[in-house]
């Protein structure tokens, strides 16, 4: 431990717990900041290239902690958290964890740091490891207040720091939520790309006009445009209503099984719209779906 | 009939055919930019607002094809688009048909069209209604490149015409690609959005950073990024694996029920990366689920 680093106005002290391919990120772009940055993993050597970079080393988990004022964890779920943070004191200590977990906790997080005197905030990283020091990066903050703006300016050298509200859940809901989000249309892009692929359209080709220019000036202009509805449950019908998106959404579907391209993602938006028309929504517009999504999934 | 709409070379007669909310868009949009627009659609009442926008009456659906060297065909599928134009003469007429269908039904209306001596091209629109006329909404064309060339300054008055290739089915193919991207987009989002309305964040600031930065910053960087390698079928696992990401999608279904919104989605989204790590891409990235999507969905 070093205790000049903590005198470092602008440059505090970080230590990174946690060395996956995002942990190793934060480190290297600490590091290249300028903060004096002590690094711990389950596994050591994969802390190696750190060292040469200039990271500084820490015998134990308790050592490491005690380096730096703050602590960023980026380990696999909140578990792993606590099975490695069990043996250091983290009293007085800030601790802000970036690793992917549920609401619940989140929750559970910030009652297990109040026992341990660590001032706690969570936290979820919106981009690839690459994209990590980016300044336009979003990283989502949400709890303790106090410990967002006694930190910002560290956090602002790994991306932009959003602070979300007090709720300490609101970072990792974010995340699910946004990951989510990623994985449907990234899943929709591919299925696309399969479709189209049947008549040997290159990915590369279909997405610059998929991505270039339908994404942004169609499905994202369309729901920016339809937000503040959906917030009041206006769904009006007069430019499309359900039954002409079950229409498309058949012919989706056919298309699927007849070019041989898997089926199981498109009959289950047929049968989500299905549903909405089976509710009453039929004569409104498609975002209605928005009601059915919002409720669990009835057991068929 | 008034001969004189086809000697105008610039504003070319046309007739539209069908005029659900598409349709009128059309027709309204080619009477704005000035062409001699005859209507006709099977309850003629909905042709009566066009009427006072300057558009031509036709008695039958064979005066309205004879109104114009060019009919835009607009109708809920193919087999609506056979039995309307049944009994009108399409000899020497060129016909554009906006309807929606399956590749197969675009290379059957292709042999309909020649044995009625008709100059078929097929297309399709990628804009809802109100986007109809603005320059930089695409329409999607293929097939006769000859037809395309004849009459693309008029098919340039809705939007932006886009020619695909000879293979007449890939406006279509394009066509429900690019839908099957958007409800799987949308569909995303609105779950996305259910998961954060639940601590009651509202749909508008929710769009702001997933549309405004997330859509753009996030997924749409990685397609572009990646689309020159899924064309190669290489999915380098080294920025995170299909393992971490089936972690990821475990968060979002275990989520989802824990907020008691729908889960089928994530469900589904979770045992396709169960099954894309079954069949050996654990490793890879995630990505290379578009092996599995190119295939038949197997039979559980």
């Amino acid at each position: 431990m070093t205790t000049q680093h903590s005198t470092d106005p602008i440059h505090t002290a970080v230590t990174v717990v946690g060395l996956g391919p995002m942990g190793l990120a934060l480190a290297e772009t600490l590091l290249k900041q300028g903060h004096p940055t002590t690094v711990w993993n389950r596994t050591p050597e994969k802390a190696d290239g750190l060292f040469a970079q200039g990271a500084h080393r820490a015998a134990t988990i308790a050592d490491a902690v005690a380096a730096s004022p703050l602590t960023v964890v980026c380990v696999k779920d909140y578990e792993a958290m606590y099975e490695i943070l069990d043996s250091a004191s983290l009293v007085g200590r800030a601790l802000v964890n970036l690793s992917s977990g549920t609401p619940t906790e989140a929750h559970a997080a910030v009652a297990w740091a109040g026992e341990r005197k660590a001032d706690y905030l969570d936290g979820a990283i919106m981009v690839p490891p690459p994209a990590v020091g980016h300044p336009d990066s979003v990283f989502l903050y949400s709890g303790s207040r106090e410990v967002f703006d006694d930190h910002k300016s560290t956090l602002a050298a790994l991306g932009s720091p959003t602070y979300l509200g007090p709720d300490p859940s609101l970072a990792v809901l974010y995340n699910t939520a946004l990951l989510d989000f990623m994985y449907a249309s990234l899943n929709g892009f591919l299925h696309a790309a399969a479709l189209v692929g049947t008549a040997n359209v290159e990915v590369a080709k279909f997405a610059e006009l998929a991505i270039g220019w339908f994404l942004p000036a169609v499905v994202g202009a369309t729901v920016l445009a339809q937000a503040p509805h959906l917030d009041k449950g206006d769904y009006p019908g007069d430019q499309g209503t359900m039954e002409m998106n079950l229409n498309a959404l058949e012919h989706i579907a056919r298309t699927s099984v007849e070019r041989n391209v898997s089926s199981d993602q498109p009959k289950l938006m047929k049968a989500l719209a299905e549903r909405a028309i089976a509710e009453g929504h039929g004569g409104q517009n498609y975002l209605a779906v928005f009601e059915l999504l919002k409720k669990p999934t009835p057991s068929s």
